[in-house]
């Protein structure tokens, strides 16, 4: 531990995740991770610059936000980077009409979008909403398109919930890859852009910044890759196995 | 087609693929495609040996076979080479017991398979019943197991029904395979232990043999690989772009 100093030397800015980092989502909202209402707090307080960075697709920011609030975190909407709404501006962008594989949750992120006549797929952590007939309809549409777009919110392998480990939106869009004979564009972690507006939103530079995460790939892996330093926290999806960076001992 | 008599020079048998060659399936049982009633009755009245194979793991041998003869088709239980009874065999070679994510029309195959305290999963194509509840859980049984072991009926990426095209196996196993971060081993085609069994199963050596299926990866990909010959019909899941070898016109 002697070494923390100079490993976090010249750190401006903290990028947090947060399914398994602040809370495992769950049955009647989900739980908070022992210290982290406390840990969060004390980074505020302190001279770092926080932002929490997501990958979340299954609730809006708001009703995400909504619920952590509930749970004791200080956090507010303008704090959180998101893939739903980052989509939202790729799509605009390029003048994309998405069929939405996604969870109704979600689905008022996407409500300035134009749905009509789709040329692309967005999928995101659609859970229960995964139906087969959910994910048919999807592929046909992919099917029919001479150029097939699939978008996908997140490449998570699976994430924890308070019951048990649970699927993410990565395994499904695998389905669909294979099935297609596609590959998909990521909007969210580990796409480098993703966390390149988190840390414009912050203000620091990537070489400034820490992410800490519970997924050795999509949190550790990618904030490296974009120049950033990472930590892996031992709660969330964490099992003994992956490489460790680090435990929540901040 | 001048050249039809060198192409099947010391050809002995022919499998058949049932699926998209014979008929499409769908509401009411399906609809046998035009020509093939009468195909398989000629083949049958010639001198070659006619066998079916099958990657179908939705239906029972027997369900199956009792719909295509109702359809009109010259075909008997024993006639057919397909996943599921395969399965059973290497399950209880390897003392495996299965957790099993298929469809309740094929589970009376594994009756005499012991499923308790599963140390495996077996997905088939379980249509509706991909549900995101049953994928998360085959899952689970997957992550708790020290040496994970998945055996898939078929790798087939979709196939056709009168409706449309439908999602297939292979897409709900790559979804696993890359959650689990595992390799399924797959039974049934393009399998060459499976073509091989069938050929056993017929009486001829694979270099003596046709196939004849829809799909350019399982069907003619595989056979080849097998030594054998093959044919692409232009039916079931068919589509321009995918390399021709030949259509149905036998």
């Amino acid at each position: 531990m002697a070494a923390w100093g100079e490993r976090l030397a010249g750190v401006r800015g903290v990028l947090l995740d947060i399914s398994g980092v602040l809370y495992d989502s769950g049955e009647g909202g989900g739980v908070p991770i022992a210290g982290s209402v406390e840990a969060v707090a004390r980074l505020k307080q302190s001279r770092l610059k926080v932002r929490f960075c997501t990958n979340e697709s299954q609730k809006s920011r708001g009703h995400l936000v909504g619920l952590l609030r509930h749970l004791g975190y200080d956090i507010s909407e303008g704090e959180v980077t998101a893939p739903a709404p980052a989509a939202c501006l790729i799509l605009r962008e390029r003048g994309l009409r998405p069929h939405l594989l996604v969870h109704d949750g979600v689905r008022s992120e996407f409500a300035q979008v134009d749905t009509s006549n789709p040329n692309c797929v967005v999928i995101a952590d659609a859970g229960e909403d995964f139906s087969y007939q959910n994910m048919n309809k999807a592929f046909q549409v992919l099917m029919e398109l001479e150029n097939p777009v699939l978008i996908s919110l997140g490449r998570g392998r699976y994430y924890k919930e308070t019951s048990g480990l649970m699927l993410d939106v990565g395994a499904y869009t695998k389905a669909l890859e294979y099935a297609c004979g596609i590959e998909a564009e990521v909007v969210g972690k580990p796409s480098p852009e993703f966390f390149k507006s988190a840390l414009q939103q912050m203000g620091v530079e990537a070489h400034q910044a820490v992410m800490i995460g519970d997924d050795i790939v999509g949190d550790v892996g990618g904030a490296q890759r974009c120049g950033m330093r990472a930590l892996q926290v031992r709660t969330g999806k964490f099992r003994e196995g992956t490489v460790l960076v680090h435990g929540w001992s901040l």
